[in-house]
């Protein structure tokens, strides 16, 4: 008998796909439990970012209390997980509902973030109608005028209504800080006025007898800063687990922190001074960042990609000596990491001298469409 | 026995989703169909704007000449639909060579596009490996810079190359003026400039005895002018099919030819003078044009989806009388609509009264990967 094949090279996996570097995952989910700890926040990663139940087991085994979920989708799939879990995702519709409902009667502790007494009121009752309750953080608006109730009346007003309605209990605070993105004079207001925001909240919540027991915040550009807002108790933070070129730009990671690329190989050289790669939109995702193109080349700093359609991504070789050629293979990181992992089937995670597929079971929707609809 | 429960109205559906209105898909099918029969040329639609058996049968039916495909998975999946295909784009590396043998024991009549003896020669080789030919169009650079040969010289080389090489059959040639986009003076001398360089190489081929049965060309921006491109046979736009904001900024639709919109729910209007809706950049696609946000409602221009994170797309009211609830239903047309329905796990098609689920096979790249995969 002839011995077995050797598994296929990593060189042999269709492009272009998106790799994971566990090892680097693996160090990032540390860092960031070690931060947490030394200034007493639990953290809660999330999920958007992986969408995978093997990286989320990962950021748990890290150190990580709990998840945090855009979608109920998500939810379910990382009920598998942990039992812990935040909603960050007001539910509305009666179908959402009913789907929040199935998951109550599974093993879970669910929060949910939401900002109305309209998301409230049929949140609560449909968790009561499961004999259940249903956690709520109230959202407040920390300035990127997203989401969430930008003064203290309000966050105190549906602060009391959760904590009457039936079905619900409050559990405290959230908020998502998306506008400050740097360490400049402007982002360092921002965090203060975000800082003396929550200071006076807190206060204010205190007197009506609504101590927050939980106040949740914390993106990957203010994660390192997550300590100077006062009564934190947790930090949400996703991109940090695989980092991307926002992250390091923002000053948030180094590039020895980028533990995800697009696998790409080169097409065509034929357009002299470029070369085009098989990772395009619709592997990348077109996000802009301020003139520094749609992604860079690992390891190739000085090579950028300058154009994406849906599926090319332009090389500009007018910085390098470099000249590859067609059939060549290269790794792209990409601007945002999240947007990029939402656009693959699955990732190639490497541990190590081993690679093997990593599936991403958090990714789509999974409302599948009844037979018939009617219109109208 | 009580009487069946209606089906679910469209309300009903879980938001975010894509919906086709498949009266203006047809509509938009039989425009293009008649001008190309007008001007004596073949529509060869590009399916990567809807990736959906359904959509290429409609298209198909209205009197389309075969499809375009962009990735082998498209390919795979339409050969279920037509023999008659294009894959412009060229097939590079041992997996995917393997994959396009595999697709020529099928009921195929294959043409791909490409730009290098590089492409060429092992691309013959694997055809020929299987008793087969595939068609060759040589990829010529219109004047976007991505993939294409920029002069004559090399694009009658290759043609020759690919006249001479077992296992290919040269077809002509193909180009995508991507640079083109709109009817402003600069882009009617591009569009001249295109029309000058395909005269030149149409009489180089014809002196060299390859004069090109097929000269391919076509995007829904320069839809409308393809008749002033001398020696055109067939035009590839697949945007048309839906239609998007970008198409009538450009001038190559109308708002009535929209057939695309995401239907997504209000889910918060805490924040004064915007509300925010569940379709977020993982529904609608983040690629802005030129400060007009992201998307608009459908039937309300007047509302711009000027923010996008990755669950919230935010509408700015500052234009509008209208308040919308939390619960609210709107539709949102996107700025792009190829990488918006790339997004969604499946569509709801509209026909008349009913509407039902449109399944997106050719979604995804389905390059399963291997268990075991090594390193190095």
């Amino acid at each position: 008998m002839n011995p077995p094949a050797p598994p296929p090279a990593l060189h042999d996996v269709e492009t272009p796909v998106g790799v994971v570097d566990l090892s680097r995952a693996r160090s990032n989910a540390e860092r960031v439990v070690a931060y947490a700890a030394e200034h007493g926040l639990a953290w809660r990663p999330h999920i958007k970012t992986h969408k995978s139940i093997e990286i989320a087991r990962l950021q748990i085994e890290a150190g990580a209390r709990g998840l945090t979920v855009a979608t109920l989708h998500e939810a379910e799939v990382m009920a598998a997980v942990t039992p812990d879990l935040l909603l960050a995702y007001p539910v509305v519709g009666s179908g959402k509902l009913r789907r929040l409902q199935r998951l109550l009667r599974r093993e879970v502790d669910l929060r949910v973030g939401l900002d109305s007494e309209e998301v409230l009121g049929p949140l609560a009752q449909a968790a009561d109608a499961e004999g259940r309750e249903v956690g709520v953080l109230v959202e407040v608006d920390a300035g990127l005028r997203r989401v969430g109730i930008g003064e203290v009346d309000g966050v105190v007003r549906l602060a009391e209504a959760a904590a009457a309605a039936k079905g619900a209990r409050y559990g405290g605070i959230m908020f998502y800080a998306g506008h400050i993105r740097g360490s400049g004079p402007e982002e360092e207001g921002a965090l203060l006025r975000l800082a003396g925001f929550v200071a006076d909240l807190g206060a204010r919540l205190d007197a009506a007898g609504l101590t927050p027991e939980i106040v949740s915040g914390g993106t990957t550009p203010t994660l390192w800063s997550s300590h100077r807002i006062p009564r934190l108790t947790e930090i949400r933070p996703g991109t940090c687990i695989y980092n991307d070129r926002d992250a390091v730009a923002v000053g948030a990671a180094t590039p020895d922190q980028w533990a995800y690329t697009v696998l790409a190989t080169v097409v065509s050289t034929a357009v002299p001074g470029r070369a085009a790669v098989d990772a395009g939109s619709k592997a990348l995702a077109k996000e802009e960042r301020g003139g520094s193109g749609y992604g860079e080349l690992f390891g190739r700093p000085e090579v950028k990609v300058v154009a994406l359609s849906e599926e090319h991504g332009m090389l500009d070789l007018s910085g390098t000596e470099w000249r590859p050629e067609v059939g060549e293979r290269v790794r792209i990181v990409p601007n945002h990491v999240c947007v990029s992992v939402n656009l693959q089937d699955r990732v190639v995670g490497i541990d190590g001298r081993e690679a093997r597929a990593i599936e991403l079971e958090g990714r789509g929707r999974a409302s599948p469409l009844p037979e018939a609809i009617s219109v109208g």
